[in-house]
């Protein structure tokens, strides 16, 4: 099954007629529906299919249990009204890269994966790369399990409500013990290729990032009858610290970003009692990134002191940031460079991937292949078909690189 | 029956442990039981019970078909999380006057109503005062058919879900006919009394006040890998409407608020594609309201378009000034000024009414019991117990200035 019918096949899972946008959501319909897709391409090639311990999908070719295997994958689910390419062409280039080389009549010496990390984007229960952070140990079994969704719904019911089973998940250190190299082929979420005119590039690190919970608590109250002065709004120091955000990233050259907003009571004739915003900021250097953070949090306290309002801020997450095995980059330059005109720049990425939670236990890398707008996490996410065809080859030579001395 | 039995009756129903606040919402069950609480001190008091088209309560001494009756009340409903004053101060207030009155032994030449309004605060369907639009005819009964919940359940659905007959509703001119005076008692919404220090004040009228939706468009994305400057992100002309509506309410005296806020898609890690913003505004002229509600378009307008975001607004609802019947109204002043030492300021209000909607059909006018801090709307809504037996005092003298003449 070529490329393109793997995308037009999986191209309608998903999706929001009225958006456009994708809402694979993990231990979702759509989710199962990706998944059956994946189990389909795995048995269709012949390929030895199962789920690990904490749900995400493998394919093998040749027996893990040898060990130093060459794995390649991404993840299929998506943010909510996502676009097509984040996770998928990872995915779906896989099948294809294995298509080319048996094409090419590869012959393997090493077990070749290829994987499916659930609960990659965190959009359902809020916390990103579930899967891989479990299989590394970097999230407890307990922690996972209080994990709920917006309606309630907590991570062990809705596994467990998909067919899998809550109990078992955890760490997988034997399984991590079998990876040789890890490579992740991803959609560049930024317009870096673009600009440099290559249809394929090589990561260099993942930026250091995090969240963090602004919590403004002021006093409801009437909005056609309270004085302005009698007033404790917590929207007003919540739009001042939005614009600080801005302001201390673009100075420092970092990025920060409030996309989600809670309010109560949220009535329109009610000044709020609590406006409660996310913050999601990300830098080159640790340094940038506290001091950026550091600045929005003086700002938020010195307006929210301002107008009468409580501000509590918690960090929710952070990621340090991750430096790709050295080796293994260098080997995919050598590869890539090697008997083509493709060049293939090195770069860094603001956004968190399954590869980057691996790359404390196993040597890893990542392909990125060039969005033209650099649109990301929308509809309009997009990616040529040639630039797709380029980016299932570079990985084919990679597999081959590495698979197949 | 006294004030404070009354009152310690009420107290329990519809109110949340979790909050203290109040969710007694249109046809619901703690809206039934505030109901049965209305029926009961009619029928306690010997008064004829009956509810309108509209499904609003009356409980009469004397017979409304003799006309030129004289009439109090105001609500038993109430906003998400509101306090336990707005409204049901005017309800019991009403009971507790005519039995002040009986007490004194006065003899009544006309009739005297006491009202219940169903759904005035709109907490359910999103516009307020239904009961008392739909019977002055402000609103069609097709308008208010097409009227749904969060949970998609239609006004219709709701009515009939409670006991009452959705396809009566409409207006009710007989009815408004019948009334030569409405007086509606309630609790201030503001701390103009607390600050002239009296505990009583009259109505002169309701600022004109409206509701604007501004929906920000701008491009969803990764907020992760996204330049700032490849970014058209609605938060931030959002957040700087926010600030130029208190300025320009600041500047005009007036107010201006951001209570309620939906965001799209809503997630930590992208840039929003949508903040969708609604503005409530209220000034005591309505040139005074054009201004502030121009001058916060004209920034909105002028941000968007600095960030490439796509601005529209709509006028979602809009109430012109109500003057109350100044006849009535300097009755009030002579009865209330006449031996005793109240003093009684007469005072504007940023909030919308029953008594607003009834005042193009009757002769209406308002009493406000003091609120020491002026917080409305919220669970901390208070008045002191002095200042409610004041409140009754001064509507059992309205009541008998105006029907035992």
């Amino acid at each position: 099954m070529s490329f393109h019918s793997m995308w037009a096949e999986l191209s309608p899972v998903g999706r929001s007629s009225a958006t456009g946008g994708y809402r694979r959501f993990a231990w979702s319909g759509a989710d199962a529906d990706c998944r059956a897709w994946f189990r389909e391409q795995a048995e269709t090639r012949g390929l030895a299919y199962e789920t690990d311990r904490n749900g995400n999908q493998w394919a093998w070719l040749g027996d893990p249990a040898a060990g130093d295997a060459v794995v390649t994958g991404s993840h299929l689910d998506s943010v909510p009204d996502g676009g097509a390419f984040d996770g998928p062409l990872g995915v779906v280039s896989a099948f294809a890269a294995l298509d080319e080389l048996r094409h090419r009549g590869a012959r393997f010496a090493k077990p070749l994966g290829i994987v499916n990390f659930g609960d990659e984007e965190g959009a359902r229960f809020g916390l990103a790369c579930v899967g891989s952070r479990l299989t590394a140990g970097h999230l407890t079994a307990e922690q996972a399990r209080r994990l709920t969704d917006g309606d309630g719904v907590t991570l062990p019911r809705a596994m467990a409500a998909a067919g899998y089973d809550p109990d078992a998940i955890g760490p997988d250190p034997e399984r991590l013990d079998r990876i040789g190299a890890f490579v992740e082929l991803h959609v560049e979420q930024g317009r870096a290729l673009d600009l440099s005119g290559d249809p394929v590039g090589i990561a260099s690190a993942i930026w250091p990032h995090g969240r963090w919970r602004f919590d403004f608590r002021g006093e409801a109250n009437h909005a056609g009858t309270t004085r302005l002065t009698d007033r404790h709004d917590p929207m007003l120091p919540y739009a001042q610290t939005v614009l600080a955000a801005r302001r201390e990233a673009e100075h420092a050259g970092a990025v920060a970003t409030f996309g989600k907003v809670a309010v109560e009571p949220n009535g329109v004739n009610a000044v709020p009692s609590l406006v409660r915003g996310w913050l999601d900021s990300r830098a080159a250097e640790p340094e940038t990134l506290d001091a950026v953070v550091g600045g929005i949090e003086r700002a938020a306290r010195a307006h929210a002191e301002a107008h009468g309002v409580d501000l509590t801020v918690a960090r929710e997450s952070f990621t340090p940031v991750v430096e790709f095995d050295h080796a293994l980059r260098d080997e995919l330059t050598r590869i890539l460079g090697t008997g083509t005109d493709l060049r293939v720049p090195v770069l860094g990425t603001g956004a968190g991937h399954d590869a980057g939670i691996l790359s404390g236990r196993v040597p890893t890398a990542m392909l990125f292949v060039r969005n033209p707008t650099g649109v990301s996490h929308s509809p309009a996410e997009s990616a040529t078909e040639d630039d797709c065809t380029a980016g299932v080859l570079a990985l084919a030579d990679v597999l081959e690189g590495l698979a197949c001395p």
